[in-house]
């Protein structure tokens, strides 16, 4: 069964918006055990899209087609498919009259153009689309089944969730015993993993890949078939014992999810006082509805006045120390946690860059403490000083992670191959 | 002149890597007044690489081959290019010697793997690439030629800039007389947009592009050629007079870039408060460096208890109006204010959702204050409650606007089309 993907639309052709559905569908499908073996992006005109879906449609056998379906004048992705196959659009009642329902009970006139979006080819097969305007439809065209979705990401991740996989599932023999794991990693580059992991013998059917999701490095433990299936406890304790303190959550995208996660469990509050990290601790939990159960506050306090005034640190302190130290962070955290009396507060001050680096302390030099109620826990790293982005969002994993070993017993602070400390 | 670009790995294919030197690529190449037309996205086999270099080549003039240049066994692109070609691989002795002399210089020992680096098809024009081991090349295949890059991003921005584009103005005649203009708009929708300029009668060669950026919409003015050019000062001009407020950016990617710019030139302070856009508003200004001479603070006060005790809200005040509303918010932005006798302070408390929102007050309802060292000026604001991200991304980009309008002495509060405000 061979898998193809066709983007449609000027913008995305044009690098005006970066094609993250492709990137998703892909890695969706890997989850499913399917390869996508091409995919190709073509703007708006009428006769590019006639031409590669009958070039296509003789390679593949099933082709995700994305986009086009929208009421303007430069959505043809039906009148291509029409066109590429011979055959007229006609009216789909149905849709015609979800689209009537639809805009009657938003309290909205439906736009003459808007019925556009019912026009199907006349062979098509209906696909809903519980969520948006532009029903899909799937056609076939010589050798292929073309499967139309809509460009909107959140309407296109639904149907082929809810609606594509299943029917690949139901047109072709797909052996769908398949198991993937994901480990997030922090402080290890990813050809360090890689030399490290290619110890293990993998079974028949089983595969490791790396994704690189700054600050983390996330592994894919992928088994096709029972055999492979059935060796992935073992291959997961070698993968652990092997990385250590490498791996900082399962199944999660992101430290933040797991802390948000322990947090709820925990039923325990948080302040954070971030300096060189800049709020990206407090705002990467409250991405998370429900993070204000336990998130007393997120204090960015960037000049040292503030960190006085606000968080009670010691002019003395920052004079003797300086606003980069272990003293002075661990006042940031003590002081922070002391407001409302948090059970924890993380505190982080350091240099981002590109300036503000001096021989002592470089750019990269970021110092993190961990207030609890009984103790402060702290360190001062040297991260790699490549961009200002990598050395907040490293600091801010850190300070996850030192937040996240304490919260499961473990030692707070532990050593990362690819992140260095400073002696206190 | 038909250009066309073929992205080649595993990685880009499979969804592992989400395609940025695509949309860097043919945006760039939009810039210089050329469109690509196509692009193809093929995994690491080489009977697919040869198969698209030999249909490809019938279709285009010129194609952009991206990636398979590295040491490693999966890198084909030279070896299909030769195959498609019907010639043999020859070593490129100035190559080889570029790379030997590379790694001495490194003191690094080559590995044999890199040798293969200087393998190129017989009839190639070598492209000199100096930050890589990778050099690029140019082989002429039926109707097209074919100019392939390294896959690394840095490595093949500079050589698209570098060699690329000097390359296809040297084979093709282009009329790289082009220019382009970038707006940043606000509160207004871009089917909405796209009407009120539908009523601009645009010269030749003139175009208006628009790309989501949410929360804003980008409008791109577009013109090619000497007598478009010259009428873009009064294109533009209709285009402020149609959309007015909506407008609140100029060749900006964002309006904390904006504000950035506006608050070091003014030498005036900053502290933020904020509640539900949760560190989002200190979070977009601390990206930039240099951000520390005017942001005093970032106090994201999540509980009424932090609001009361860091901000020095009144109780009675939370009691009497709630968390969210005009009251709370205009103490809240007073008391940042003055802990460190700011210019100027914003804040902001609201309902991001999914939950939270009650009958008055629904999901999207956000209060905003901004005070200065004389005034206070807020407004509550209805947001459409589509996600949590949103909420808190128009909420912050209002915020900004309303600190730009002060600071260039505009009235601070304006009307959005898509934005609607409850009254006092």
């Amino acid at each position: 069964m061979k898998l193809e993907m066709i983007c449609t639309g000027e913008e995305v052709l044009a690098g005006q918006i970066v094609d993250t559905n492709a990137a998703w569908f892909a890695s969706t499908m890997m989850e499913q055990g399917i390869e996508c073996q091409r995919r190709v992006t073509v703007g708006d005109r009428l006769e590019d899209l006639v031409a590669v879906f009958q070039e296509r449609s003789n390679e593949a056998d099933i082709i995700l087609v994305n986009g086009g379906l929208g009421p303007t004048s430069d959505d043809l992705s039906s009148e291509a498919m029409a066109l590429a196959k011979g055959e007229s659009l006609i009216e789909n009642r149905e849709w015609k009259e979800r689209l009537e329902a639809w805009f009657a009970r938003n309290g909205r006139v439906m736009a003459v153009s808007n019925l556009k979006q019912a026009l199907l080819p006349e062979s098509a097969i209906m696909i809903d689309n519980p969520v948006g305007t532009a029903c899909g439809f799937a056609v076939k065209l010589n050798r292929a089944w073309l499967f139309f979705t809509p460009g909107v990401p959140f309407e296109f991740k639904q149907m082929v969730k809810e609606q594509f996989i299943s029917f690949v599932k139901q047109h072709f023999d797909i052996d769908g015993d398949v198991s993937l794991r994901k480990y997030l990693t922090l402080g290890r580059g990813e050809s360090s993993l890689a030399d490290e992991l290619e110890k293990i013998e993998l079974p028949k059917g089983m595969t490791i890949g790396y994704r690189s999701s700054m600050p983390h490095i996330e592994i894919k433990l992928f088994a096709r078939g029972y055999l492979a299936i059935s060796q992935l406890d073992k291959i997961e304790a070698q993968i652990r014992f092997l990385l250590g303190n490498a791996i900082v959550a399962d199944e999660k995208v992101s430290l933040a999810a797991e802390i948000h996660e322990l947090m709820l469990s925990a039923g325990l509050s948080l302040s954070v006082a971030e300096s060189c990290t800049g709020g990206m601790i407090a705002s990467q939990l409250i991405d998370f509805s429900g993070s204000s159960s336990y998130l007393h506050h997120g204090l960015v306090t960037y000049s040292n006045e503030s960190k006085v005034k606000v968080l009670g640190v010691k002019p003395e302190t920052l004079d003797d120390h300086g606003a980069v130290s272990i003293a002075t962070v661990e006042e940031m955290a003590k002081g922070a946690r002391a407001i409302l009396d948090s059970d924890f507060a993380l505190a982080t001050s350091g240099i981002a860059g590109p300036t503000g680096g001096t021989e002592d302390k470089p750019v990269g030099t970021v110092a993190i403490a961990l207030a609890t109620k009984g103790a402060v826990y702290s360190q001062m790293i040297k991260l790699p000083r490549r961009s200002r982005d990598l050395v907040r969002s490293l600091s801010t994993a850190v300070a996850f992670d030192m937040l996240r070993r304490e919260l499961l017993g473990e030692a707070v602070i532990v050593d990362y191959e690819s992140i260095g400390r400073f002696k206190k």
